[in-house]
């Protein structure tokens, strides 16, 4: 099902890479856990990195509850919520069609703070995107601990994704040119798990993490 | 030297984590080419991705020269300009002490359009930050192709680096927990080159993406 189209989630530039509709939304956002926030705090732009978490039709994200971003999104102030996916430099002929192979999904909404039961579940939810099945392995958040999070719930009303994928798009008469042309793919991986030195004697990996070097 | 500090870029949050020297700042931003550029439009805050190149104390962006984000910059709007590397999962034993190990780069200033001289420069340092040596053997840009790019320079106001390195860092009363703890690096990697279908006859890789593969 699409999001509402207006102006603001529009892809106006190159329009036939726009996507509008949840599944192909969704699959971005689930294929990470890593968004770029934007909000304004009295006319200044800020960016900020931060983890989220997908559970249906609701993001979640957290923070000390004394942060910057967690305070001034809790008011309810417009957010833009974006992810990003680098699939590949496209590299062509001419410098003017280099380009980049990308899933980007840009998010719309308000946040509204989120406390009692549902706090928790916020985290288990953010919890599982990053590491699928670490939650169930670890000591979860006592009173202290959840009093120092603050966890905001994002209710998108707007949203939009933007995808290139294929070869590189030169002009006609640029082909005969004897360059090389082509896509280099990217690949995010992870690498061997270092153990904390701290952990005495050590502990047997554990199944999330033995999943995640599986990919 | 570093960048004046205010309430604006200073990083209150973990201040530890926090730098405000170029050598530090300009080392997240060399070791990309991809940020996500905050400016609010009308109470609305947009976060888009794209491509930066840094020459010296200067950011340059292109688009096309249609684009929002293009028209809406160039108007000296205040913008927010963030890099972020993921460098690693943080599993501690408790799920609070969770985190990331990442290298992230805030950019606070105003941009102006670029013309003339500098616009051709402007996207040789963009281009040479994606793939460097690509800019000298493929067909540079023509006057109807420039006229179609905009280019923006963005003039470094404020700057913040925040950086989390090393093992997580549980409280000394769950060291004893019989729980896996450790980072999982991350890595991003580019994979084998795919020739253009359209290339022929195909020609020899470039050096520029031979010493690519070799990182």
């Amino acid at each position: 099902m699409d999001y509402p189209v207006s102006d603001r989630n529009s892809v106006r530039r190159l329009p036939k890479r726009g996507h509008y509709d949840r599944k192909t939304i969704f699959g971005i956002l689930d294929d990470s856990f890593l968004c770029h926030v934007g909000f304004e705090v009295d006319g200044q732009p800020w960016v900020i990195p931060t983890a989220y978490g997908r559970d249906g039709e609701v993001l979640y994200l957290h923070g000390s509850s004394k942060s910057r971003m967690i305070r001034h999104l809790a008011t309810g102030a417009p957010l833009c919520l974006t992810v990003t996916h680098l699939d590949g430099l496209v590299l062509a002929r001419s410098a003017f069609h280099h380009s980049m192979n990308y899933r980007s999904a840009v998010i719309f909404g308000t946040a509204t703070l989120v406390e009692g039961e549902e706090k928790m579940h916020a985290l288990e939810v953010i919890s599982e995107q990053i590491l699928k099945g670490r939650w169930a392995e670890v000591r979860q958040p006592n009173p202290i601990e959840l009093k120092a999070t603050g966890v905001l719930k994002i209710n998108i009303e707007q949203a939009s994704a933007k995808i290139r994928t294929g070869p590189p798009g030169d002009e006609p008469e640029d082909h005969a040119l004897p360059i090389w042309a082509g896509v280099v793919p990217a690949e995010h991986t992870w690498k061997e798990p270092l153990p904390d030195p701290a952990m005495d004697p050590p502990h047997e990996l554990p199944l999330s993490v033995k999943a995640l070097s599986r990919k």
